[in-house]
């Protein structure tokens, strides 16, 4: 009888994705009349009744990432004025995460907003991948599965990488304590940074970037979460390579992509770039060095987990 | 003391309209630091303290619309958090403003998701022009300043064509109340529609399109709030042309001018368009016979008394 | 085991449709005792636990109109604070519907006042029948089942009316498009509205009515959704007997039938006039052209698929 | 300047307090439009502009009680909606205090839902007087201003009977500790309280009054918070003076007197029944030994004090 | 089913009542993970799912009582984000009770403040006994189970001094509605109180204590919600001692037993003081003439009627 | 006019602190009665009018944290319904944050939760120093003033060891960004950090530290938001010695100290440790190398920039 009212619905963004994560379900896509108007306002309706569902709504926050967070919102409203009785949005990739605080005064904090905006429209609950900063759970006020995909891409190192003399690199300061963790799950490797000095009378700018720690002749793992234009991540790899790294491998959960880093990590000498399908991946930012795993699989057994109320800390390493 | 606590910040959509606003108003537009980030993500920073202020922000919500949504609540975000004393969100055109109601189950009434979002990002108040139905004044837990551009409008109709044999006709059954409205503007002018018929056995299709009153003759005025894809004013011009008009003026408030709207409209027999300039009307959809009216004075009036603590309603004829 | 959870309430109201209703539904009506005290407080408790029901709390909102709602609500808070699992209010004719927007500045927009209360006293679920306005279910934030009785009057109406030649008529600008409805729900039937010509120097005063449309030979439906003072309609029977017309018969979904409003249709000259029970009609109210049809299995088929987590929109013309 | 944002607004209920609270403050009604609908349903507009203002709207709860509660709950609807700053309340006389608990299960509690309807309204302060619990207090999430005309009472009945042999009298055990308050007021007079007893087989049915306390040869002041039908005061009234006392007189602040409770009071046996009027007392319900003081002089001062951010505490013998 | 679903949590202050009332629902405590850190704050985590769990969360709020409030409330967060269904904090002595009014302005109200804690946190719902004042029920929004131990002091009263001449007494004014109900409990016993007068010249000194009604030769039962410092339970057992009554029992839900009470009440003369295990007796504080009933029965089967979605108010004389 | 209302209060944790700020701001603090009753539970009365006041409750977090939590929760309860005009929560030390996210499954985030226990009690605003990760900013909604002490101790370190041979080093991978900020601000120092290696097969373990980075020959500053323990702190200081460093300061603003850490940071060998006295730190756990510097003035000119309704961020270097 349960079954009958796991719903899953998905935007516009990602179909393939959608279409990965309900045949790991084996439950269908529920069918809608989605579209945008000419005047850019989308409209949606759905095709059968919600009432009393357990409705789960995927959307991939890729761009145009405004479009396909109103669109997420909208379906959730529907939901709510249409009786579903609990509503998971689903985003692999939380939007606007990066912007998690105020770096300075008078901006927003607009993963925060994210949150409000979600809770405004009616979701019970949220679910992601990966999060910039693990802080932004406790934007939402209510339950936020948060699932890990380093996991995944982990895995993937250890099977190819596995018998190297590996050291894990942080690109940033700031994500050192994500590369201890690496360091920690590949079996106690040692850890780089990459320090970036700045000009005391120029304080905005950075005028070197500084390897902090020994990559000398280590086959190197570059981690991050996300891999958006690819500067900093290829910056990494070069210095990496520079400092006397045998190779270098890049592992990222979110492949934002955007402007030219396809190319620019194509040609950065980087021996291999790891990436999950959180965000689309078109044909035309594919080149032969970079790996696609799905995450698919976690999203459909976390979904599982929630629709039949078992324990999702229990199925991913206790991290849910 | 109370001048300098006005300040006026603007959206990036309609830089026009905000630079006339802040003309008529003679207060400066807040500088801001605004762009996107190469993933599609907005950022927002205002450059000047705005605490303890009465911000007014203004926005104008053509294509790309979600865009346009998003920044403008990241920006109300960023107000409260710099501890704006009150917020009042300027929308001139309400975005998904048509959709205000279920027109069957398992729609959005993405109108009122509108007016939560605001609410969930901080605005205290929302200020808007001709909305397409009024009732959206009731989806915003506050007060909302509705102006009525439709004077402005008349105004002109009068100017131009007042001694004329005028009808002002409804383009569709559900805008006659509006038509009914003007024709008491214009002195107690006849009043026509156009009447929609259906096949009973294709319910959702229109078959065809009777002029309901008398109009052969007359100069008629075409009425409606807003002008999409022109399809049904073009359509109701040539009906009227067709039944004997003498000949045909638009007017509507909204200038949406989506697809090739500019370019049927142009060329559909009526001797004029008048629209105002609540969204941006680019050079390329403009057409000889096409007027744009700035609603601009009207806006800065309205700001200029809620921020005095005037009345609204004595300015705009009672009806704010 | 459902069943033994869905629980039927009924104010005071209205207790010839409750029974109804609980008819149709073989579900009895909870005793509760509920009086007034002599202050004119009102005071009810349930005389069953209603813990983790789903509660269905029918009010209908005639004459006094106050007393009614505040007794709802009463209702409410006690069903909230006793546990029930979700309470839906039931009010077949939406109170204060017709204050649905600001028509002028410095008004309240009762309407929306009404859902908030409901929301205050712990309403999960709002439901109605044929709204003033459909924009009046974006007031409440959550689920609205608007129910139609269009449809019963329509068939009541094709029935007896269905081989004269027809016209559909609007007794004022603003129902137009309810009436363009009717004219397609009917088979295509030719349109007309009543026009309400004010003189330009006393604008709120109605100097004249126009019926814009054809009439003549005609059997005349004057559509409404409700007949207040009977004021409005009146005037339109004897302006369409005057104009030509046939015969006429009014058909309204709320006989609210104020003041003198049955006398005067009684007098109007109308064939029959055909109201529904969403609000109580007493026998000095009824007269021999008076008909009235029960919504009473509409309630009931509603409530049922509500709690079966059925599709209020399958049973009711796609329109819930 | 402040002085012209300070506006007063009264339902139509107790026009009288409202006069006088007027003339005691020096501030005009605002002028409004305010009438019920043929329907029943009410309709207000200010007639002046109140944006900014600092409102405070007084209604009487006298019968008809709910049409009252929504007249005023209208006003402030209205008041919000037109931008007033800040709104106060005035509700002289609580309604629904005697409903402030469960006695039993399946009940309201109706105070609580009476101080949430207020703040989904938009109250953002409440004004009261002598509240029948001063839990009622906690109901509202705000600031209560708890006036006591307890003061006024004392002061009256201390002038008239201060010379006495005075004993103070709880007409029921639970408002001993209001009767110890005026004990002490009065100068530490001597206290007693009529005891109601319950045969233990009958356990909801009074059987016997007895009066616990020395009364004897005493002038007994019978206090409470109300009248209402006057039942349980004529009851100790007639009790005491069986048990000796040498005159009864009767200090009440709220003076509902609900059915036969001035012909009942008038014909008791009390010497004066001194009550306020926080509620209105028609010609019809006044008896010779029936003093009314008014509170108008107190409810204005308080505003006075609200409006000019002075402490209400201090002048209200620091109760407030 | 439903069993697997209903789960028991504790805090660290009473785990002898946790234990009985999970030996009582033959429930086992959900195992935990609570401590405190270094510098105090709480830490705790759960060690098996709640997902979907039907949560009861119970803490006895005795000293150190902020931090007991504190840790309950973040077992409640943890709750919440770990998807439980629904969750009940159970509260057998609601803290802050005392406070829930202000007694002079600039007070807090206290008890008003913890139930906007829990709702802050995510309770749904309330259990608790013997309030200090039954309209605290009224300060959350939302149920709460309000269970009587009176019932059960009574029954032992009536056991052990049935035959005895009794009187009751409430050691205070304010109190005198509850012994009223304890007389009417124990068969229509007399009543009496004590009256604390003050010198009108220096108010808040009580000067003396008088005992209103007549005790002389009887047993008297001190009954009050709670027993604190005792100061005030030992005057009123020595007061009545001193005017004749032949023995004294004392009988209260709640054994707060602040400082010296212990001491106090075992040198007071009273022959027996009957409390409940509400809170925690420490050995240290127990002595020969105290009993000490157990709530955990009560509870138990409260918690049993809220899981089973049973009647609360048929098992506890219908006062829930 | 304005100086009268703002208002500075004061919880009892940390009196030095409050009377510090009060000097610096040359405001007195608020005379109040507050002390703990016999139970435990909190009473506080403010002794003059809070009405329209713009307040600041000043309280310092450290042991017993939830009693100056529910403390400061009362106080911010008691202004609200006192009628304060804007109610401002200044907590030096944030409490709890370090439970900022849900390091596994089934945990609290009481990081949020406090931001949502201080916006039920009615605080409009936070102002906090230093927190443990920026993103707790985002957990409330509405303004935060984060003010940083960084710029303090940075300043001390540049005026006493400016002209050394300087180390910035991190005693956490999870701290090294803030390392980073400052060796920026220290003039573009060379940067470390201690890796914890954990046993692959023992993975909550720390087996091994490591420094990474180059320290040798050098003064190595230490720095970190907060001392708590002192384990980490010490256990950093003697790895840096025993790896070469010249000599090691250690610099963090919050002081908690718990159990022996002043004894072992006595010990550690570092040459002088500089904290603030965001916290109280009484002579017991003073030693000849602790230097406390004060943010009193910091938050003084913080509390007068958002009376003044200034710029909090141009004061504070652009950060607030």
């Amino acid at each position: 009888m349960n079954t009958k009212n796991l719903m899953l619905f998905a935007g516009r963004s990602h179909p393939e994705l959608a279409d990965r994560v309900a045949a790991c379900l084996d439950v269908p896509l529920t069918p809608q009349n989605i579209y945008d108007f000419a005047s850019g306002e989308i409209f949606v309706r759905f095709e059968e009744s919600v009432r009393g569902s357990d409705a789960f709504v995927l959307q991939s926050h890729g761009a145009p990432i405004n479009t396909w967070l109103m669109e997420q919102l909208i379906m959730v409203d529907a939901l709510k004025r249409a009786s579903a009785r609990q509503i998971t949005a689903i985003m692999p990739f939380y939007p606007y995460s990066r912007q998690d605080k105020k770096h300075r005064g008078r901006e927003p904090i607009s993963a925060r907003l994210i949150a409000d905006l979600f809770t405004a429209a009616g979701a019970d609950r949220l679910m992601t991948v990966d999060l910039h900063t693990a802080q932004i759970q406790g934007f939402f006020d209510g339950p936020v599965d948060h699932l890990f995909a380093q996991s995944l891409l982990a895995r993937h190192i250890r099977d190819r990488y596995g018998d190297a003399d590996l050291a894990v690199v942080s690109p940033d300061a700031g994500r050192t304590k994500l590369a201890e963790k690496w360091a920690d799950q590949l079996g106690g490797r040692p850890l780089a940074f990459i320090h970036k000095t700045r000009d005391p009378l120029r304080p905005n700018e950075v005028v070197a970037n500084r390897v902090v720690g020994d990559v000398r002749g280590r086959t190197c793992v570059v981690v991050d979460d996300l891999v958006d234009t690819g500067g900093t991540i290829v910056k990494a790899v070069r210095q990496l390579l520079g400092e006397g790294a045998r190779e270098v491998v890049v592992a990222a959960t979110h492949g934002v992509l955007s402007n030219r880093a396809a190319e620019l990590l194509a040609g950065s000498g980087a021996r291999e770039v790891v990436i999950t399908d959180t965000l689309p991946i078109p044909a035309q930012k594919r080149f032969p060095a970079l790996t696609v795993l799905s995450i698919a699989p976690l999203l459909a057994r976390a979904v599982h987990e929630v629709f039949e109320v078992g324990s999702v800390t229990s199925l991913f390493d206790g991290h849910a």
